[in-house]
Formats: C-alpha cells, structure tokens, sequence
C-alpha cells in the first residue's frame, strides 16, 4: 500500500490463511497507529539480506552488493487435446497433451539459449495433467511458466520466444492453447549513490572478498524503490538454501553485512 | 477368482467405493448360489465386444476378428533431484524433476522408434511434480509409465529400453531414481479354432468388410482364457471413443456382430 502497489481499500480485502482480512487485523492495533508515514522523511533505503541462492557460498566471498532486483513474469499455459484410452488410441492418432508439455520444453530450452544470460532463469514448477491416470492419455494440461530477468527487454524477447514456440507445438500436435494472465514486476536497479557507497564499505570490511551481483529473488526494496533510493547487500547462505528451517548465515559474515553497512551509511552521512 | 488370479479370500477383502466388501455382498445373494461352476461345461468363450478404439470407425469396416489382446505393463518411476528457488538458482545448478521427466520422455519416443510396431503404445498419463509451484524447482517427480504390446519379447525389450533410458537420465540431471513395482498381464493369443470360425463368419457376413486386428484394451477373455479356449470380435465405436456416456454402435454394424457370432456357433457346432 505505501509503495502505491495496492490500494488501502484493495489491500484491506485480502485474507490470511484463517481468514482474517486485513481491515480486522488492523483494527486489532488501531490505537497503536500514529498517523502516516511520509517518504519524505528518508533519503533511502539500504536492505541487508539473506542471499537466498548458491553464489557466495560456491565463490566463498563475504559480502554481494547488488546491482539489479531482475523482474518477474509469471503465466499459466493450457494445451488442450484429447483425452483417451491408453490401450485402443494408437500413438499416431494421439493428441496427448503431456507430449506437447513436453515437446514444448525441449523446444524452449534450445530456442532461448542465443538470448539469454548466465543471470536468466525460466521454470516449469507446476504441471497439471487431466485426468491424470496411468491407463488415460491425458487430454489437458495446465503448467507455469515463469521467468526472471535483470532487463526489460529481455524480459519481453523471451516472452516472444514462449509464446511462439508454445503456439508451434500447439499446431504440431493438434493442441488449442491458451494463455492464462500474465504476471509480472518490473526490474529495479539500484541507485548508484547508494550503491557506490556498498561497494567502498565492502571494499574497506571485506577486500577482494566481495561482488556486485543481481539478485533473483524480489525484496521490499522492489516497492520502496517506488518512494526513494533504495540499494541492497547480500550475505551468504550456507549450502545456498532458503526459505526452509536450516536457513542460516556464518556469524562471521553477519558482522561484516553490518560493517559494510555503517560503513556506508558513514559515507552517505559524510558526503554534503 | 474363477480364473485362478485372485484367491476367493483376497477377492473378499476387496470393498467398493462404498466400502463394501465382496464377503458381505456375497451374503446378500447367497440363497441364490446354486454352487461351484465347472469349466468342463464349456467347449469355449467367444466375446463379443464395442472396440473401444477408432481403427473399425475410421476404416469403415463393420467387423473386426481379434488375433490377441496385448499384454500390459505399468509401473511409477520417480526422479528425486533438489527443490529449491525459481529466482536464485541459476539454471546450471538445478537438479529439476521437470526437466528429467521431459528429457527422458524425448529420449525414449527417440529409441523405441526401432522397437516397437504401429500396435504398440507406451503412455506417460500421470505427473506429479513436489512441491508443484510456479516459483519452486521443482525436487521431485513421480510419474506413471505404461506399455502394451501383444508380444512378450517386445514388452521386455522395450522394458530394458525404458529403465536403460531413466538411468541414463538420472545420472545426467543428478538424479536419485527409483522404479515402482510393476503390474503386468501378459498378451493373450486367441484361440485359433474359434477364431478361423469367427473369420468365417465375417466373411460371410461381412465380405471384404472386416479385419484381423489386435485388442489393446482388456477383456473378459483374458482371465477366462486361463480355463477354456477364447476368441473375440469387435464392432465399430461411433467416433472411436469408450468409457463415456457417448459411447455407441450402429444398430446395423451390431446386428451384423450377432450375425457372425451366430454363424461361427453354427460352424464350430457342426465339426466333428
């Protein structure tokens, strides 16, 4: 909402998990409230974070400094065929709609890799077979495709290649296709001001032991950025993992992320 | 039970979607039981079925003589590989389930290529992928692999071809893999004494408007073909289809199966 993402009355309608709308929970702290908080008030915004991936824990380095949050896109594909018996529908007459999932992925692969960068990812994470049984070739799947980028450009060339290559296959096999609604964030660079200021404390805390980097995953920097400057420092994760229980950071390195950031904070401080 | 597959204990405690078990649905007719049936009675079993695929309905053709019902073959393979974040984990150290299924499944339609007749089928009609979200790597899937044929050398070849394959494929996508316990019925030839009747019959009924052609469905006569002698012929499905409430025949096209029905009981009555 303070990011302009939402508005206050879209916001107050979402649920949690139990049920509660956001326009009971606050009423639960209203007396706490002290009014609106202007963005006026800052001059940016610095995130120290979990790096949530491989990167520093594979290179061994202290302290990532990030140059872009990547942008994010994120739709439902449907191939429709025709469902069948899996004994009497011989393999040439077949319109199966998990060979065409899978026919387009096998495509997709191939055809992205003159476009894209060691940076970019796409993922297949949800597929849906119907009906999904053993003894029935499947007439309908519904998958995710979703894609992240540090450029826009990018973004929208891969969207290209997506929609055409799922467009062949769907002809190839006999498939109609659909696309569900696209998703998506825009990437956000950091500000350069406060992004100088990372890389010299990173520089002074941990030198020759650090990175400039993007960072795959979205943080709150993404809306700040909407309101101030915002910049980003990453830690290490050990073994890569996150968003699980054995989530965790070196002690070590903890201390450093927090050094880099007074050491910058220091220089922003300084500067006239 | 009659057919020597299940024991009448394993059959009792078998329940309906109801939870029912046959040994209290037994009781509800068991004043009606006259006892045991012997296969003596019977010279022979001839099975008169919808063919419950397209090739009748396409070809135009009113009669099809069954040489064999295919044997079946279906077992859950499982690819085991790392969940992990959509956004952080660079492509070239994913381990995603997806990918090993959709590789293997490309891998495999290219090798059995010198394998298999235009009879034979092999079906992936059921994925399941862990956790199956849009913005998780996918760790794990587990997916059903099917095959049919109606000879039991090629059920074993393309077997070997099929665990050679998802082997190969684990170790290239860093994969633990695991075979389910496969289920299997072996093909069933039909007996040839019933079936020149049959053929006969056709010809007379049906003149060069009929053929020979395999079941890839099951049926009835391959458990009774444990007991007595079997055969069965097929007439057409409108549009190919079964297991739906769509399914049906052409009043003709079924007069015309009980007419070789009858013809080839008339037949085999009168030999010696």
């Amino acid at each position: 909402v303070w990011g302009g993402h939402l508005t206050l009355s879209e916001a107050d309608r979402l649920t949690d998990h139990g049920g509660v709308a956001l326009s009971e929970a606050r009423q639960a702290i209203v007396e706490m409230v002290t009014g609106d908080v202007s963005a006026d008030q800052f001059t940016g915004f610095i995130e120290l974070h979990i790096e949530q991936g491989p990167t520093l824990d594979t290179s061994g380095e202290q302290i990532g400094v990030v140059t872009d949050i990547v942008g994010i896109r994120d739709m439902k594909v449907t191939f429709d065929g025709q469902q069948n018996h899996a004994g009497t529908t011989p393999m040439h007459l077949r319109r199966d709609a998990f060979q065409a999932v899978s026919a387009f992925n096998a495509a997709l692969n191939e055809r992205l890799r003159n476009i894209v960068t060691p940076q970019s990812v796409w993922t297949i994470g949800h597929v849906s077979l119907h009906p999904n049984a053993s003894s029935i070739v499947p007439g309908r799947a519904v998958f995710s495709m979703q894609w992240r980028d540090a450029d826009t450009d990018r973004l929208a060339r891969i969207e290209q290649v997506i929609r055409n290559t799922a467009s062949e296959i769907a002809d190839d096999h006999g498939m109609k296709l659909s696309f569900g609604t696209m998703l998506g964030l825009e990437p956000v660079a950091m500000d350069s001001r406060l992004r100088s200021a990372l890389e010299a404390g990173a520089d002074t805390v941990a030198p020759d032991n650090w990175r400039t980097m993007p960072s795959g995953a979205l943080h709150d920097a993404t809306n700040v950025s909407r309101l101030m400057p915002v910049a980003m420092l990453f830690v290490p994760s050990i073994g890569g993992v996150s968003h699980t229980f054995e989530e965790d950071t070196a002690e070590g390195d903890l201390v450093a992320g927090v050094r880099v950031l007074a050491e910058a904070v220091d220089r922003l401080g300084s500067m006239p």
